[in-house]
């Protein structure tokens, strides 16, 4: 039995997504944004959502430029804390004790410490109502080495990125393999 | 040291949402997305990427609506196979057994066995490239009783959503609790 509970913005899970920035000063700022994927293969294209009033929103409209940084599940304090702090007040950086470096592609920081970094170059910009997708191109995705897997590709198993449940706000972490994608379908057909 | 792998589509984790639709003879059909998840606040919006190929893509652009469903991990086999197969060649529906039910709300099926599902009206299309996002408003939500928690919000944990590992191709199960958003980053400072 359904119930209703009317249009909320729920979708599981949603990932937690740091957005790095310069301000005018070029001083580096960053957001958490649970707003976000990728929305397209070729170009590959990041989506992030930001409302107006945020301090980063100003940035990516000036630079057309911004990073998307990943954060481990040991980063959840520092990324909740991204998500609550304005870099209008405060040097979210400094504060966290993490290292902002430049992006050589983008107008952009990313997070040094972080294991997983896309630089984006902004490609459309759509205004929906309280928030703004920004989609940027994906130019390169910097990948620490310890997260890569034996194949060649980063392992999200060694990322232990962050689930993020939104309305009831929890961070969850990663859990057990449970199938592989265009594989177990089959027993059905296809 | 961080490594460069260029430009791919990996942010992880990567929901799995069915996308239902009615095609032009109002045949039920549904198709699996990675791309996609909430895009804006007010009005909620959920955002989905299609490739013009699919079957799927006509039937959004015409009826301009869809619904999202989102599995729980025992029906990983069902949702799978809604990303290999067709609906131009197979009813989906009746070979995974599952049940279309008519959305009141918009012109578009949803799964009566899948636990969470958004009914949406669209209200953008943004064509980026290989792909196009449809946007649509959450007109409403429509959650199994069983999956809602004692807030009276659904219940990640009793949902038990699959997290989507995109190239590598692998399916997870949503692991641990790991810590309240918007409360852990506090320690630092905001």
């Amino acid at each position: 039995m359904k119930k209703s509970i009317g249009g909320k913005t729920l979708v599981f899970p949603a990932p937690v997504l740091i957005v790095g920035t310069y301000d005018d000063d070029h001083k580096p700022n960053v957001m958490a944004v649970a707003w976000g994927g990728i929305c397209c293969s070729q170009p590959p294209c990041v989506s992030v959502s930001l409302r107006k009033a945020t301090y980063s929103y100003g940035s990516i409209v000036d630079r057309r430029a911004f990073t998307v940084n990943i954060p481990s599940e040991d980063q959840v304090k520092e990324a909740d804390y991204f998500g609550i702090a304005s870099g209008r007040e405060e040097d979210k950086f400094e504060r966290a004790g993490l290292t902002p470096v430049a992006s050589r592609l983008v107008d952009a920081p990313y997070i040094a410490e972080f294991p997983f970094v896309l630089e984006c170059r902004l490609l459309h910009t759509l205004e929906i109502g309280l928030h703004t997708a920004f989609i940027g191109e994906i130019l390169d995705i910097k990948v620490e080495e310890a997260v890569m897997g034996e194949n060649g590709n980063p392992d999200m198993q060694k990322v232990r990125p962050i689930a993020y449940e939104p309305v009831n706000r929890r961070y969850f972490r990663i859990g057990s393999f449970l199938a592989k994608s265009h594989s177990v379908g089959r027993q059905i057909g296809g």
